[in-house]
């Protein structure tokens, strides 16, 4: 009987993973999709609320960098490594940020490792006045659905896996 | 003496919650950024990990989610919706994913309400010659690092936001 006729009853089940790599168990698996389901519903639900503000997460997430930057600015290289963007995606939010007048892009006098970013005191404003609303949304959806328990216990098992991808990151 | 004229101090401190939110307390902060850094620097990490595979992020929720669909298949609104993108950013990458030949757009015979995208074959052979190294990935980076208490813990803690940000969305 030849063995290649005999198509096993399993062919159209879920791909299986090698045999030294276990399959992630029921329990983990409604954890990894907890996780992703939160990760990325909570971002889309907080998009949706920065929106009537006239931002997207990402700009929300560059007016916060450069405001906690010395001078609120960084060298563009330095923001597309902080924000996780190529350059040139980066670089075409920046435009757009650039022409509702948020940023400012400058090359430094002095220093000629490239442009910099700047929070431009109207980004600063927009800042300022957009943070409450979204504490409200972060609080609202997110952080105060824990007990200060689960936090305690969410944060120490969060920060050493933050610790090892960070770490992936700077040695890349 | 003009009260207008009498600069705060924390002018340039960060941007201030109005009173009946209050901002974010330490240890909540650390949590919060802690919870942001996992998220995006995972995804970061798990999609460098697809690209020698020829995929990105997206490509690879979107054969799981069509190989996880009945006939392995879905119409293109739905898979917007499951995957939490715009109909136009989606349509752009099933034509991506089209010229891949992962995937193939088809009308339903009899089904007017629009396009289906369809996994194909070499779609279902690359998601399952890949999902061994992706699920290598997960646990080395994730799920491995926690004990099964902290899976335990952490899935009960993160179940019921997930299930309110389900409804959210399914009220929008």
């Amino acid at each position: 009987m030849d063995a290649s006729t005999d198509t096993p009853a399993e062919v159209s089940s879920p791909p299986v993973a090698e045999e030294e790599t276990p399959w992630l168990t029921a329990k983990e698996q409604q954890f990894w999709r907890a996780h992703l389901e939160v990760s990325h519903l909570l971002e889309y639900q907080l998009g949706r609320e920065l929106q009537p503000h006239g931002l997207a997460n990402n700009d929300y997430e560059i007016l916060v960098v450069l405001s906690e930057s010395p001078d609120r600015r960084m060298r563009m290289t330095d923001l597309a490594t902080a924000t996780l963007q190529s350059k040139s995606r980066l670089s075409h939010q920046i435009t757009r940020m650039e022409s509702a007048g948020l940023v400012l892009r400058q090359e430094c006098p002095g220093d000629r490792r490239g442009l910099f970013a700047h929070l431009t005191e109207h980004g600063w404003d927009i800042l300022r006045k957009v943070a409450p609303d979204h504490v409200r949304s972060v609080r609202h959806h997110f952080i105060d659905r824990f007990t200060p328990e689960q936090i305690d216990a969410l944060y120490a098992a969060l920060a050493p896996v933050a610790e090892h991808l960070r770490g992936l990151k700077g040695r890349s």
